[in-house]
Formats: C-alpha cells, structure tokens, sequence
C-alpha cells in the first residue's frame, strides 16, 4: 500500500535526519554567542552542562548540550537561532526543566537555549483580561499577579509552581482543572515566536476570536519546541469563581472509582476536576511528604471538586455527585469544607509524579489517554500488563479527562539489562490496548524522545508526512529541537 | 528590510500562482467524476453551475465553477481530489454556501466540490459526550439530535439553522454563545480529513485532551477549505443548561452601549452572550422579519444571556448585569422571562445579516474583531468613516468578545463605480483603525477571496511565509480552494 511504502520512507529519511552532520561549537561559536548574549549568559562549565542535560524523565533519555545559553530578550533569542541555523546547530529550547518526555534534552548536544532569564511578567491587562508574560515565567506567578484583581489564568498544569509557561506551551500543558476550564492552548491568545531560521513573528493579539489566516497559535500549541522558540505570550485570564468544594471519595478498587466517572461527567454538573489515585500513589505520595491521611488504606479515590459563581450552587452540585457516587458503589463520601484539609488533599495529588521519582528512580511515567467511557476497560488491561511483566504499575491522573498517568515501575530485584527489555515490550502493550480502545499514548506530556520510537509506529503514515511537510517548511536545516516526536 | 523584499517576492509569487495554468474539465474527465460519483451527482448544467457561483457575499465575487460534484461517500471525495491533483483542476469545497468571504466561491472554475448529501448524522455518544457527523449536516440538527438526552453542541454559529458544521470548521466560526463557550474550534475533537493530495487521514478522536504530535485538527479549523476538505467530524458535547435569562438593554446612543461591555465582561459573571445592535440593524431586521419591537427607536441596544445550571443562581446574575447596565448609563434594562418574547428578541438578532442582504445588496459586511477593552473607540472611527465617505455603516455584532459587524452599505444615489472606489477607500480606512487598535480584520467569517487583497497587505510577511510553507508541503499543485487567505 501507498501508505505504508510512504511510511516506510520517512522512517529511512528519519534516520538519516538523526545521522545528520550538525556543526560543532568551536571556540569561535562559543566566542559569537558570547558577543550576543554577554559572557555571563553563556557556559560551556561541565558542571554547568550537566544541571541542562536532563529534565524529569530517567538517565537514560539523558544527553550533555555543547553550550548553555540563557539570553534575556527576544532579540539575543532570535540572534542565537540565525547563528545556529547559519552553522546547523541544534538549538533546543527549555524552560523549567520539569518536562515528562525528555522534550528538552540537547539529545544531539549542541546550544541548551534556556528563557529561565526571561521570566518577567509584562502586563496585567485588566480591562481586557489578559496577561502578557515572557516564556520563562513560573505558571503560578500569573496567577499570583492577577488574583489581586480577581483573576485567574486557569490553564495551568499539576506542576504550576515548578514549571514555566513557555513549556506548557510547547506540551500544550494539561491540569487538574482541565475539564471545566480546558487546557493552555484555550488561553493562548498570542505568542511571540522566534521561527527555526530566527525570524521573530507576533501570532494574535489580545483577542478572544480570530480567523485572520491559519491560527498559528494553536500549531504552536504543543508542538515541543520543534517549530520555534516561544518568547512571549498573552493568556487570557477568567473571573476566579467565588466558591469551591472538594469532594475525596474512597472506593474499594480502582475499577469501581473509574467505572464511576463517566457516570458523573454524563449528569449534566461539570466539575473542576475528577482525579484518580490508586492505593500505591496515595500511599508513596504520603511517604514523600510524611503526611497522613485518614484515607490511605482505601483501594483507590476520586478527588472531585467543583467550583462556580455562588456558594448554594456549588454546595448542591457537590452534594449532587457525593450522592451519585454513594450509589454507585462508593465506600465513603466526604466533602471537605475545611481549606487546609483540601489543600492538603491536593498536595498529595500534587506530588505522587516527584514521589515516585524519589522513591523508585527507575520507572517509566506514562500519559495515556482514552475516551471517557473506556476508562473502566483500561484498569484490568494495566492488571493484565502488570503480572505479565512482573512490575508495579500505578496508576492515578486526570480521569475526567481520560487521561491516566500509569507508571511502569522496576521491581528492585529485576536488573537494568531485563527493566529495559520488559519495559519497551510492556509499553508495546499498553500502548496498543490503548489504541484499541480508542486512544493516544500522550495526553499532556507530549512524545519527546522518550515516546518517539513508540509514536513514529503508532501513527498514521499520512498524518506523519503531513507533519513532517511543516516541520520541514519552516527549519529547513533541522535545527530545532532535532530528535523529538518525529 | 530582509521582511519587505520577502512581502514582495511573496506578492509576486502569488500573483504567479494567480495566473497558473490549471486544468480544465474536458468531456472525458467529467466522464471520469461521473464514474467515481455517479451520474446523478455529477453536472456541467448552466443552471446547476450558476447556483454553485455564490454564497452570501456581494455579486462582484460570484464564479462559475466547470463542473458540480455532489459526492456521497469519502471514498468518492478521495477519489476526485486524486484526480483533479492528478490533472491540476482546482477544487473547491463547500457545505451549505451561507459563508461572507467567498470561501466555497470556485474563483479558478474546477470543480464545486459540495457536501451537502453527506449530511448523516453517524451517532450521538452519550456515553463519551459526543456526536459523529458527516461535514455537511446542518449545524442545528446536531443540537436537534442530541437535546433528547440533555445535550448540546455549543460552538454553533448564528446561522445554525442554514449553514453546516462543515463550513463552521473552515471558518472556525463563532456563534451568539462564544463568551462563554468559545468557537468552534474548541468541540473539534476528531476530524476526517481528504488531504489535497487526495488522501484520506483521521485526525483526533473522541479525547479530550491529546498531544501525540501537533495538533493538525487546529490547523485544519479556520484554515477555510485550503488545506483539505473536512468529510467527517467528532464534536464534543456538553450538558444543556437548565436554567437561563436574557436581557434586552436599551441605550441611547451605540456609544453608551458598547462602553458597558468591558465593565461587564470584568465583574466575574461570564455572560453567555453580549450582542450589540445599532438601532439601524434593529430596524432593517424587524422591517424584514415583520416584527414589530417596542424599543426600536432605542440609538442601540445590547441582548444579554445567563445561563447555568440552577434558576436562582442564573436570575442572580442577570439580575447583577442589570444593575450594572441601569449604574452605567442604560435607558431601559428588560430581563425577559417570556420564552416567546425571548425567541422573537433572538430572532430579530440573528437575521440582521439576511435582512441587509435583502434591503441593500451592494454593501460589504464587515467582521473586525478589536480587544474587549478597545470597543467604545471603534464606534467614533465608524462614524468617522460613514461621513468621509457618504455610506451608512449601520454595525452590530458580538460585542462581548470585541467582535463586531460593521457593514457598509451603499447609498441608492451612488453608482456602482463611485462605489467600487469608495468601498475599497473605507475598507483600507477600517482595517487600518482596526490594527491601531490591536485588532485583526476578521473575527469569525474568514478571510476567503472578499478581504484576499486586504490581508496580505497587513500580514506579517514572515507570519504570511509560514503559512505559505505549510500550504506548499501539503498542497504541491495548489488545487485546494486557490485564490482563498492568500
């Protein structure tokens, strides 16, 4: 078939992208960045290298770039990217370094472009509702920024205080309020975007609508840094709702708390969020931060919370799903009023992705995502995975969302050698089970290079060369962000 | 400037590709689309042809396509892209022809591509809150099919009971409830896509949230037919709400009215809908519609919708908005209970577009879209340009997202020439007030042929060079709705 011969093709040609000559940083190079960025912006100190050669992902996605540069305008950006273009040099931007698929590691060296200097916060535009942000702004600073007038940039992802915008952009970032409030690319309203041949463009503006032409934006949305470094942007920013309830909902096992969901998202209230946490991401969670909750020995729970304009409202729509869950097999229902007791919850959710980095260093963190009414059927297939491949495989996320964040886990006793053989082949399995049900193998985290290999065989063939046609119109020479998705 | 020199070459290439040689449909292809599609949905009739040469913009856009072609499958869609790229015969997509930019106008001839038999409505996915549809179902009638089971598809437009979801997603067209519910874009969860080349892909799914590679869905909404034709889409639906109020809001001049729309947009109730009307627009449409309101000799009016999930809580707000309008200068503030009323108020609104069609052909209907907060400067400059230039610019639209249809008409004394060079003049005038004001000159009607000249004038040349790029990859032959964006 045409299909496959084409796919065939692009895997050959994308082998060759990978072989691909890149320039080297000379001493000269080095010398030039230097001139662009000042000296005490550019690095080529091992130990230096060594803090940018990694993000959350394991050792073995690891890679050193050849120079860290941290430029701090738009400007120095996109002088960096026309020397490395002129010279085919890898740029591969990053912000916080918290990414979950290796999306900023320098994996064919090169120039590490860090916005970490890059973190100031514009403008609050009230009257419009905007905020207009440099790249490398912790998440959680425009929301500290815009409280104070009552507003709130809800597309922020789990790891709003570590992360920085500029990456949730390149992930098109999800987060525990996404089904209510959708995820970043829904309040991206402008970017400012240095092109892989160093160009700078405005995409949008301060606008809720527009079909000026094709929407860049949301192209740029997600696409990893692979099609140009993201400077600057401007969120939209929404009313904070008044009032606010969590609901924790203890179930015996993890099928029954995720059978529960579709149910609940089908009832016509539309919560903030449904997270699903299994006993084993409770319990490791509550091991990270020495916490105790009363609830810890239940099979799995839901963290449920709704918000809204009015207080009667949103205490009727939590007492509305506490009680379709006690019918729907629930063990206990509480509804928590207290603010300290839900931000305590919610620190627990928060941190179960760092825990178990800490606490089992090799593991294999996934992002799948399903329709909502498949949930239920994924939980034994991950039962089946998991005594198939002798390994622990957690499992928590953001099941309003469909999607679940399993996580392949070594057992101590298994040796590198065997983890690697039985991790590729039990992520095979995941990632087909989830493709029959309907789903992709990345929800929010994004392909990377951790999920590359994976993804170039999954996908569409025809979908691929279309993607391809534009990573190719727009960085001729492969510059930017070379080895990640395809 | 490296930018300016890129414009010009890229004017020139256009104008190239303006002049190109495309194909024509001789007796032996047109035998060929008969094969494929069946006699019946095949026609180089005059007849059939002059009703393909239109949509709703103004005669000096119209062209005669060489052949219709009514397909019933994506197979046969597939098959006759295939053939016009193998014969370079342009193709141009089209749905229900309602569009206002000349987008399924076939400029080049070729074939009239038309969806209207592939209208089924493939299932409604309770369960997963989703429905699957061909591209040419009428947008209402996905609403139609779904509000038994307590659902809705919220990114429709105003025009939901003519045009077709196929059209709203080449335009990413917005509707009366984008404030609070966005533009279609935002329900765009899977697509079926005929690639110009004339293969057949899948796009998305029924997720919520993906980023397994760049997010070509987003791409092809808005991208007005050139990069592919939409065959089939899975749109996301949400629960109907249970409760809801509108208010009509008399003011005395469009001024007043327009300045309370930032003031309410940021006191944290998020409307559903804040339209505009001029008390021009309300006339022409009543005088159309054979309505009689009371408060037509108002000099402007907004119509305000609440709405949510609980009565009290939707009267509140509405009852908060009113204040808010009567403390800011409104006349009169009606919050109307009655559903009759209610739908004769909507009604009026939503057939200004018509009504001015009818009652002055020769007009250009506008869609600049400014930020929220820039609303009450576009209403002087409007009066400005009605005056320099002798035109009535009666405007109305969807002020809540800073989206408005000034339209100018022309005066029955004027001749058409006069207003051939009046109309241009007024429009550079509009679209320049527009960019001053940090705005883009088309909010949700597109770009397609009507305003062609105007955008690659005021297009970044590199924001213009990326979307060349991606359009060349994808679209080799340039057969895929040419003379449409750029």
């Amino acid at each position: 078939m045409a299909g496959n011969q084409k796919a065939e093709n692009q895997k050959a040609d994308n082998q060759k992208a990978d072989k691909r000559q890149y320039g080297k940083i000379t001493a000269e190079i080095l010398q030039e960045l230097i001139s662009i960025a000042g000296a005490a912006h550019v690095s080529a100190d091992e130990e230096k290298l060594e803090a940018y050669s990694h993000d959350e992902t394991s050792a073995e996605y690891h890679h050193l770039p050849e120079a860290v540069v941290t430029p701090t305008t738009t400007a120095q950006v996109a002088e960096i990217v026309r020397l490395a273009n002129r010279e085919r040099i890898p740029v591969t931007p990053r912000g916080a370094g918290s990414g979950l698929s290796g999306g900023s590691i320098p994996i064919f060296g090169g120039i590490a472009l860090s916005l970490e200097k890059m973190d100031r916060i514009i403008e609050i535009d009230y009257e419009n509702m905007t905020a207009t942000v440099e790249a490398g702004v912790i998440t959680n600073e425009i929301n500290a920024a815009s409280a104070e007038r009552g507003l709130f940039y809800a597309g922020y992802p789990m790891s709003l205080e570590t992360c920085c915008l500029g990456g949730n952009i390149a992930e098109n970032a999800g987060g525990g309020k996404a089904i209510k409030y959708g995820v970043t690319g829904r309040y991206i309203l402008g970017l400012e975007l240095v092109t892989p041949t160093g160009e700078i463009v405005e995409l949008g503006g301060k606008l809720y609508k527009d079909v000026t032409g094709y929407d860049l934006k949301q192209l740029i949305v997600g696409s990893e840094g692979t099609l140009g470094i993201v400077t600057r942007a401007t969120v939209k920013l929404i009313g904070l709702p008044k009032a606010k309830a969590d609901l924790l909902v203890l179930f015996q096992s993890p099928e029954d708390a995720i059978a529960v969901v579709p149910i609940i998202m089908t009832q016509g209230i539309l919560p903030t969020s449904i997270e699903f946490m299994d006993r084993l991401s409770v319990q490791t969670s509550c091991r990270y931060l020495n916490e105790s909750l009363p609830y810890e020995q239940a099979g799995a729970m839901l963290l449920i919370e709704v918000d809204g304009s009015h207080g009667d409202q949103v205490e009727a729509d939590a007492i509305a799903i506490g009680e379709l869950c006690a019918g729907h097999g629930a063990l206990e229902v509480y509804i928590a009023e207290d603010r300290n007791m839900m931000e305590r919850i919610w620190n627990v959710r928060r941190n179960i992705a760092e825990a178990f980095i800490v606490y089992s260093p090799v593991q294999s963190l996934e992002d799948i995502v399903v329709p909502i009414a498949a949930i239920p059927k994924i939980i034994p297939e991950l039962e089946r995975i998991s005594a198939a491949y002798g390994m622990k495989i957690p499992c928590y996320g953001h099941a309003g969302d469909g999607n679940l964040h399993a996580t392949l886990v070594k057992d101590p006793e298994m040796s590198m050698g065997e983890w690697f053989a039985v991790e590729k082949a039990a992520l095979r399995e995941l990632y087909a089970v989830t493709g029959r049900l309907g789903g992709k193998i990345s929800g929010e985290h994004g392909i990377g290079i951790k999920r590359r290999e994976f993804f170039l065989d999954l996908v569409d063939p025809v979908e691929l060369e279309l993607m391809r046609g534009i990573k190719q119109a727009w960085d001729p020479n492969g510059i930017m962000n070379p080895g990640k998705i395809f």
